[in-house]
């Protein structure tokens, strides 16, 4: 019994702390270390998951984005990282953690957030967001809810690679990080030892824009040295092929109301005389963008940098499935002109994400609305700023003949402007990219390519956000290493992973952790 | 204390009955009779009217509907009215009375509707659409909530005029059965005789657009023998005097629904590659009415029936007070291109009456949505077949490249068409009217007139919709006089009742009961 507990203590202390070396291993072979590992531990890891995906954690439900965090320093404590909470004022802190390797050159700080996007638990199928539920397969191929297996001790692999976990943030963003910290556990257990010194940056506001991410990392830069970071935030390739990115793009959200009566109206006694703002929405909307997709405000694209020469080859490398996307996802025809869909998402965006104006079906109500909300979002490409990417769309809604507030209007305003939108600025940031051709580039794309039989996607940029620009700020080249499957529900109801997809991310991490040098 | 209940009883029990005959009285009497009744009795006929809103109303809501059905029973059979419950399969019953007076010449029918419509509680301001709420004014003026006062036996006129009831169906449409209820009371304490028989049909699913009441009506077509029937649905006019009106538009619903990927799909990552449906419905909505109301689909306004030379007439003399509502409503300009309210409320109309894609606001959520969806009603004039209107709109909407379904897309639909609609005909009926120089038209209007010093607007249509179409289809004349505050939040939240307006509707009331003869 004293053996047993002796040998679990062993595999959870660092192995400068054991005083012994393992020998550099293949990037390939690492990974087939942690892969055996893991078929040795599924039932302990997707507990430590699941324990995890149980925390509720919008970013705004501070009592709930704080026990996240608490459970977060449990989670890293229990691997001997250093760790310390970088408090964000109303918002759950950055979590940042460090584990030095004695005889390292180099430190890779490995980045992602542990918040996630707000919840809508009645669409969810299982109308639990926060309750992790396996099912056999996704739930678009009939998968049905099938019960966690028992605890396993002694069986190899009792999880399929196509069973999924729902819950949010099952792939956006906490799989990643347990998925970092079993690659540790497992190479612990193999006696191999780390190539780098590992740095985490875990932040607890990236669904929410990221509002207080540089300024916290500003106020601890002493922390903050390193000459990698690696981003685990975003999807692989929709081809399920791992995937290497070296950008994204930038976002900001904004929220345009426009206005109606003052009250929502009989729409028989009114019709026809009081004005609709769900059809003025519905106008204004229309003037933004062609059929097409092509956006129609003034000077949208005049600010976008033209793509270099290995950014266009490694595009032109990557491989098109736009066909099968097509057909996964049902749609006739794509936006954008018959481009490809890897040459859209290097373009800015405006994006209408969400409509409201009073109630539809069975709610609905007989009225002339009082008001009319649309919310936008818009990916930003380097050389785009986004507080003027702001303006420009708000000069276009005046151009339409609106008036911007950015307040409920006063009766005198209603009085005296025919037409009157509330136009407000979420905030945002602008996009990123690392040039793929420094050694540190090459190096990983090596040893991610080596460790998962050279099928990795390399992409210029992902069409996602994630704060980037933060760490370009802070003069580190940065690079993303995602491992969840893309089609995840990411951002809306009925998210989730596959855990296939969770399995090889530990053995990419594993491989990096022993492997990366440069 | 017998003496007491004996005289009760003589109060509740109809005149015929008593035996004894009160002398003719002029309407303004009549009037002047049933104020100085309520001023004694505003206590019980407040509590009457809150203990009847206390009932949700919700058409759908079978349990609670019936539950309104049989309150509706006690009330009637308390004034010795004999009533009939009229099954509707799934709905309310249409609830039946009737109450002769032996030497009357005619017969009035009562029309009302007891259900309401659909409520969101999280939009009202007390949060609580059946809980009965008393204010010292209108919300908008700044009314504060106030308690009932007290049982008042003994004093007189314990409500102000302009405090207000506040709940669902306040005004839309159980306080004018009440009113009709305590006219009854008044005229029968102050031993006044009815000039008529009356009847009354009170139904329980006009605001879900009365799919019953034509069959129902139709199996029990022997109880509906009658010379006028009194519709009192409807608010009185926007300067707050009484109404008299002689016809109403006609309405249909439809569910629009547009189709993107799917599944709602992450904005960055798909942004300007898959198909938005928000944006899709925008140019849908766009294309439908131009920016002054104007409907631009073919045909729209061909089959309106021109206006008689006595409507035109009644419309001249309408009061004229559209200034001020725009100035009460905040509208810096109507839509209608110049033209007069009670001109455009003459015409048909297509209104958006709520919109939904995703989320808006806090809720939202960074996704190109799978759907948008509108909810549109159109109001119908003399001449217009609600079938073939909703025919016409759903071809224009497939005149905009749009393959219209009844039901959710199959995935192969999805792929074969590049731009899908689902278009729901919610069913609707026609507009009626009948003709202001009837006998029974100006015998009407000469006892309203006489009731309130003169003061009542005639109007040749009402912009709502009451399902008329089917008294005229049974060759019954019918006329509308609604007692509600115009600006009563009818169909919306915060629904309420101005109680002047009701007790001046008692009075009206009173004089039709006792003075209409022709």
């Amino acid at each position: 019994m004293k053996h047993i507990v002796m040998a679990l203590v062993a595999v959870l202390l660092p192995c400068a702390a054991r005083g012994q070396k393992a020998a550099p291993s293949a990037p390939a072979q690492v990974a087939q270390e942690v892969r055996n590992y893991r078929m040795e531990n599924e039932d302990r890891i997707v507990r430590e998951l699941c324990e995890f995906l149980a925390i509720p954690n919008v970013a705004s439900d501070t009592a709930n984005i704080q026990k996240n965090a608490a459970h977060l320093v449990e989670m890293l404590e229990a691997r001997g990282i250093e760790t310390h909470l970088l408090p964000v004022t109303g918002r759950g802190p950055v979590v940042f953690g460090k584990l030095i390797t004695p005889e390292a050159r180099r430190t890779v700080i490995f980045y992602a957030h542990y918040d996630g996007q707000p919840v809508d638990p009645a669409a969810w199928t299982d109308g639990a967001p926060f309750e992790p539920a396996l099912r056999d397969a996704v739930i678009e191929a009939g998968g049905k809810r099938i019960p966690f297996p028992a605890n396993s001790a002694g069986h190899r692999s009792i999880y399929n690679d196509d069973w999924r976990i729902y819950a949010r943030s099952a792939s956006d963003d906490k799989s990643p990080i347990v998925a970092l910290l079993a690659a540790l556990d497992a190479l612990r257990a193999r006696k191999i030892s780390l190539a780098l010194n590992l740095k985490v940056i875990l932040e607890g506001e990236e669904e929410a824009g990221s509002a207080n991410l540089q300024r916290t990392l500003e106020l601890h830069k002493n922390l903050l040295g390193a000459d990698l970071l690696i981003t685990a935030d975003g999807p692989v390739h929709q081809s399920g092929r791992p995937l290497v990115f070296f950008g994204n793009r930038g976002d900001i959200g904004i929220e345009v109301t426009v206005y109606g009566p003052v009250r929502a109206l009989h729409s028989g006694h009114y019709g026809n005389w009081a004005p609709n703002p769900a059809m003025a929405l519905s106008r204004l909307l229309a003037s933004m963008k062609n059929e097409d997709g092509r956006v129609l405000i003034d000077g949208y694209y005049d600010d976008a940098k033209p793509l270099g020469e290995a950014e266009k080859k490694a595009l032109a490398e990557m491989p098109e499935n736009d066909a099968d996307l097509e057909r996964e996802l049902g749609i006739a025809k794509p936006e954008g002109g018959g481009k490809k869909l890897v040459e859209l998402i290097m373009e800015p965006s405006l994006n209408a994400r969400g409509l409201r104006s009073a109630y539809v079906g069975a709610q609905a109500q007989n009225v002339v609305p009082d008001r009319a909300e649309a919310s936008l979002d818009a990916r930003l490409v380097r050389g785009e700023d986004p507080q003027k990417k702001f303006n420009q769309i708000a000069a276009f809604i005046r151009r339409q003949g609106y008036y911007t507030i950015d307040h409920e209007p006063t009766m005198e305003e209603r009085r005296s402007h025919e037409r009157i939108a509330k136009v407000i600025y979420e905030g945002g940031y602008r996009a990123s990219r690392t040039p793929m051709d420094l050694p540190v580039s090459k190096a990983l794309v090596r040893v991610v390519q080596d460790a998962t039989g050279g099928t990795a996607v390399i992409a210029p940029t992902l069409g996602g956000s994630v704060p980037m620009y933060i760490f370009e700020d802070l003069g580190l080249p940065w690079i993303g290493v995602p491992i969840v499957n893309y089609d995840n529900h990411q951002h809306s109801s009925d998210e989730n992973l596959r855990l296939g997809h969770f399995w090889r991310g530990m053995e990419i991490y594993g491989a990096i952790l022993a492997d990366l040098n440069w």
